[in-house]
């Protein structure tokens, strides 16, 4: 690796969040090429079904004058070899004369899985693979799980007041944390290609479930209504803002309920619901219900914990479903990071070591 | 100020805090004297009832041979003006020939109370007030409590999972939080005169509640049991380690019980019981106790409260005994840090704007 090797790495791995939200179910992808030292183009993937990264770099350096040969691509994940929506990226790099190509990660895609990295080692470019490796893999940990498992990245997002609760007994929540937290939510529903509720919090709150930032797209809602009560309600009469834009799934003991009304599938185990919207090419979804949560614990990827500086007392429990009678055998999580936002914070966990994944 | 002032000021508030658990109820002071730009004595208030910080900064200076006459002494309480068990230390300071002194804060002892300043500015001394004042404050947070109520600071210390629990259902709670957390717990026990748990804490794990910190005082052991059950247990043979260093205080309904066996008092309410331990001397008091925790919720002063990443799903909450229905009716926290230790991690608050002190 050469000196500048990673600061370039680090713009590419930048420029690829930008396709956050846009680009699901692919992985997000950044490039930047440089020649004499100098950045003389940079690309990422836009958005899904559109140009790759590496790509749109070419044609930023060519539009600004630029002759690409000679030069050296930093790429974050490597390019592809096959044909897909776009033609193979390897083959246009070796085409326009790079010299050397530097990869953060191979890609898992077993389409790909080295052949890209093979294609242009054998047509005489200098390949090196595995800068900043680990940042990549965490920017794509959804499409990581996406490709290899063909299952939804699964996310339980909670606000739990320091004492645990997610409610009062009532079915008080509203607010448990502050408007930097609520907006940090906003954040992860742009990086989720679906929200996740039970129906309960649809009939109670009737929430819109879009992702309010600026120019974010679309989101899958994903409604758990084993008894259809929300279809009862439509032919009721009653509007929900929830159907006012993107697409609408239901999960339910009830289908028939819901003709004319909204996609329903005939599904309510959790793996099984997984399984379906992995079928569907959703690729990540963020589970929002709190009561909805502990059905999904033991299949969870990663969890968001949002505190706010309140106290309950007693309320609704988000893992209700649990039961752990001795503490050494409690599920374990591995917490990431903890951001204070305002008078909230935010803990990021992964499932740890011991049962999350397992019987508790 | 001058532009040194603060590094010096800042020195002498590290000072002070070496002091820490050895000098309560008296509050903690740090001094540092500087002549030509140069620091030529330091000290501290080492113990309660030994010399004064600004004594042992001069004693210091003295023995390494310097002259203080026309010094500046830097000191983070104001001096002293009356006789104590030590005599006020205005007066040496006077007598000593300083020139100036820069104090972070008014003493608010009503036997000082601006006293101390106005003695050493009659006598021509350049006195300034009010450096790094916040930080003083602070630091001395139990001594000022307690100085101006004569009720102890009253912190509520727990350890919780991250979804709320002290303990499983069947009571198990070893561990929740890491060793690096445990280890925090001994600087809290440091800090704190008294040590409080309720009677079942007692029962069920036979504690030593001591400080295993190196160099720390013996602490004070307050013990709530209502119906003196340990009493019980003592009268039929069972060691408590609890008795092995310190002092014993029970607040009982069953005083006579313990007659014979430790210092006890018939007293259960939480404020009454606040109230003899300020009567008693006792400046500050750290509650363990989960379950005793939330009749003082509405008198704490302070919570330090550690989350190791676990989730126990169901089991015992801390503040079983608020009832807050309304989620904006709910007793505010006010977050001061969130500290990382290992795997688990400490959020230290004070009780924020509404009800915490109210009649939530």
């Amino acid at each position: 690796m050469r000196s500048e090797d990673e600061k370039f790495m680090r713009l590419a791995l930048e420029l690829a969040k930008r396709g956050e939200g846009w680009v699901n179910p692919n992985p997000m992808v950044g490039a930047v090429i440089v020649k004499n030292g100098e950045i003389i183009g940079v690309g990422w993937h836009r958005k899904f079904g559109e140009k790759h990264a590496e790509v749109n770099a070419i044609e930023d350096a060519k539009a600004k004058g630029h002759d690409v040969r000679g030069a050296t691509m930093y790429v974050t994940l490597e390019p592809c070899s096959h044909w897909g929506k776009q033609p193979p990226c390897a083959d246009r790099i070796i085409r326009e004369g790079f010299e050397r190509v530097v990869v953060a990660m191979e890609d898992p895609n077993p389409l790909v899985a080295g052949q890209g990295i093979e294609k242009m080692r054998k047509a005489g470019i200098e390949v090196e693979v595995g800068l900043l490796e680990e940042e990549a893999r965490k920017l794509n940990e959804i499409f990581l799980k996406y490709i290899t498992t063909k299952l939804p990245f699964v996310s339980i997002k909670l606000a739990l007041t320091l004492d645990g609760f997610i409610a009062t007994q009532t079915g008080s929540s509203q607010w448990i944390t502050g408007e930097k937290a609520r907006h940090r939510v906003q954040k992860l529903r742009r990086k989720h290609m679906a929200i996740m509720v039970g129906s309960g919090t649809v009939l109670a709150d009737n929430p819109r479930l879009n992702c309010r930032l600026e120019n974010c797209p679309e989101k899958v809602k994903v409604i758990l209504d084993r008894s259809g009560r929300i279809a009862d309600e439509v032919s009721n009469g009653r509007k929900f803002r929830l159907f006012e834009d993107g697409r609408v799934i239901f999960f339910t003991e009830m289908p028939e309920k819901f003709e004319g009304i909204a996609e329903a599938y005939s599904i309510t185990e959790p793996a099984e619901i997984l399984k379906k919207l992995g079928e569907l090419g959703i690729d990540s979804v963020l589970i929002e219900g709190g009561r909805i949560a502990c059905g999904f614990l033991p299949l969870a990827d990663k969890f968001y914990l949002f505190y706010g500086p309140k106290l309950f007392g007693n309320g609704i429990k988000p893992f209700e479903c649990l039961k752990v009678s001795d503490a050494n055998e409690a599920p374990l999580l591995r917490i990431e990071s903890i951001e204070r936002l305002g008078e909230s914070f935010l803990v990021t966990a992964y499932p740890g070591d011991r049962n999350v994944h397992g019987d508790s």
